[in-house]
């Protein structure tokens, strides 16, 4: 098959790799729709030694199985394999499972490629009226699914009546935002520094977006989600929030300082990291997007498998506005 | 009256002050046991800008009320007051509330003190078994009721089942031992560096402790209570952690970089400052201490207030092994 590999530091190769080799209960899929997300460009940088090259990235994919289970259904895939055994699988958080592992991170391969196998049960069937393109938004989205839940729980308030700030406007960013509207969020405003990418967070109705360096930053708000995970959007949120106020931080950009500790003991603040989702989670992202539950989702761009060493480059560059570049295989 | 009064850097003298002032609603208490807290220290060592000389500094307090309502009265002080009125306090948060005012803070001097003037609602009578200098305690072992209810809210476990570990065998780590002993807390681990602490920290049935610096610290622990609060202990705290386990910040000793941020995320920590208690949670501990379920808090060494700049100065020395220094005014 066809592959987009990463084999060193900010090179990527489209080249011939041999197809995946199915275990038993595994789904040949032939993918039709990959999205590149922020862990890609960071293992691409040289900046993730879980992703050692050579290596095929990209965990975000949709397609159509061609041999196995699900044999002629399209599918989108649950990346995380977990061992379903565990004290954390049978507890209802699989996402922490202790044996967990993610297509694109060895042992596995990831869906860069023309072809991926996956355990069945990783696999979410595909209503016809959805685009493949689009299911294959429902990994980015869980991640924000995952995080609003959570969130539900921590906050002291009904998130009917909660006011939300959304750090940063990309696909975490503003899947967390089209979420928080889903569940009937009581105000939404998104942080984001590129004026391209704010055009496109402000035209989704019932967000309302601003930029952190020029505008007034909103105070005394309840939750904090911060796609972006920096120092600095760290520091931003916990001074945003009310006493007793929620930070849900699913964004790893960097460690450092940031959270303000003092002000999080004194005035009671919430930090609660946050992994992926749970596959019960995924399954009801999944859900909502083919209910439109979660919106048009027509903010991806698509680019042909082959042309993914030049997106790479130009979200590296800042010359990509759209919040999710989908890499396209059989384009 | 006499007073302990912080008169600038590291100074404390022994003076007459004004007779304090009653309010409306006001008893007036004869002082007769106030313990040294920790952010006393801070505000001695000129390290605290929101307690600027000169001020009565001192929050445990006990003693008998001489004037007002509940006269004769011996009763155990909450030093927090609240508006009663604002959405912290009406929602159950009221050690939020957005005007509170703590005493030893402008513009309530505090207990260090023979006379203190407080509201009425501030005031938990005590029981002629109870010790006026036990039932000084019930203010920095509310800070670990307060921690541990909340923790029990944040848990993905029962408390009965989860193995915690507690920064810290000062007041406020002993004493959030003591309240997850009570509450009935799986298995219960103290770190402290003081060889003589350790000792008197392993005497309590039920909890074992450690050195952090020598010993191997516990793993996969399902709960850390911080009540240090340093970058160190924000740091172990977070190593010592399990996937999804919880991290109670009580500790205000600096604002250094400490908990891991990329474990935190990866491994979905839930980390939740806590700021003293509420109402109910002082009335809760008082309640526990006048019934003896926290144990004999025997681990308190008095002192006369008139000794009480002896007493700081020992304690900055590290040469106080007890986790508590009780003045006592009337001596």
């Amino acid at each position: 098959m066809k592959a987009l590999v990463y084999t060193g530091v900010k090179q990527l190769d489209f080249i011939d790799r041999p197809d995946p080799q199915s275990q038993a209960g595994d789904a040949l899929i032939r993918v039709e729709a990959v999205g590149i997300c922020g862990s890609d460009m960071h293992a691409w940088a040289g900046h993730d030694d879980r992703r050692p090259a050579p290596l095929i990235l990209g965990h975000e994919a949709a397609g159509t199985v061609i041999d196995g289970p699900m044999t002629g259904q399209r599918v989108t895939v649950n990346p995380l394999v977990t061992c379903g055994a565990c004290q954390a699988c049978t507890s209802g958080r699989d996402n922490l499972c202790a044996t967990r592992q993610i297509i694109s991170m060895p042992p596995r391969e990831g869906a860069f490629a023309e072809l991926l196998t996956m355990p069945a049960r990783n696999l979410v069937a595909v209503p016809d009226h959805v685009s493949l393109a689009a299911a294959s938004l429902a990994e980015p989205l869980a991640c924000g699914w995952h995080a609003v839940r959570l969130a539900q729980k921590a906050l002291d308030i009904p998130l009917a009546a909660a006011r939300c700030l959304v750090m940063g406007g990309g696909a975490i960013g503003l899947g967390a935002a089209l979420v928080l509207r889903a569940m009937g969020a009581g105000q939404i405003m998104v942080a984001e520094t590129s004026a391209a990418r704010r055009a496109i967070v402000g035209a989704q109705d019932g967000i309302t977006v601003f930029d952190p360096i020029s505008d007034t930053a909103p105070q005394d708000v309840d939750l904090v989600i911060d796609g972006v995970g920096f120092g600095a959007t760290r520091a931003a949120g916990s001074q945003a929030l009310r006493p007793g106020g929620v930070f849900m931080h699913i964004g790893l950009g960097d460690t450092a300082p940031g959270l303000d500790i003092r002000r999080a003991t004194l005035q009671e603040l919430t930090f609660i990291g946050t992994y992926t989702y749970t596959a019960q989670d995924f399954r009801d992202t999944a859900q909502a997007i083919f209910e439109g539950r979660l919106g048009a989702l027509d903010w991806a761009e698509a680019a042909p498998l082959s042309d993914g060493a030049q997106a790479f480059r130009s979200i590296a560059d800042g010359q990509v506005a759209a919040p999710k570049i989908t890499l396209l295989p059989q384009a």
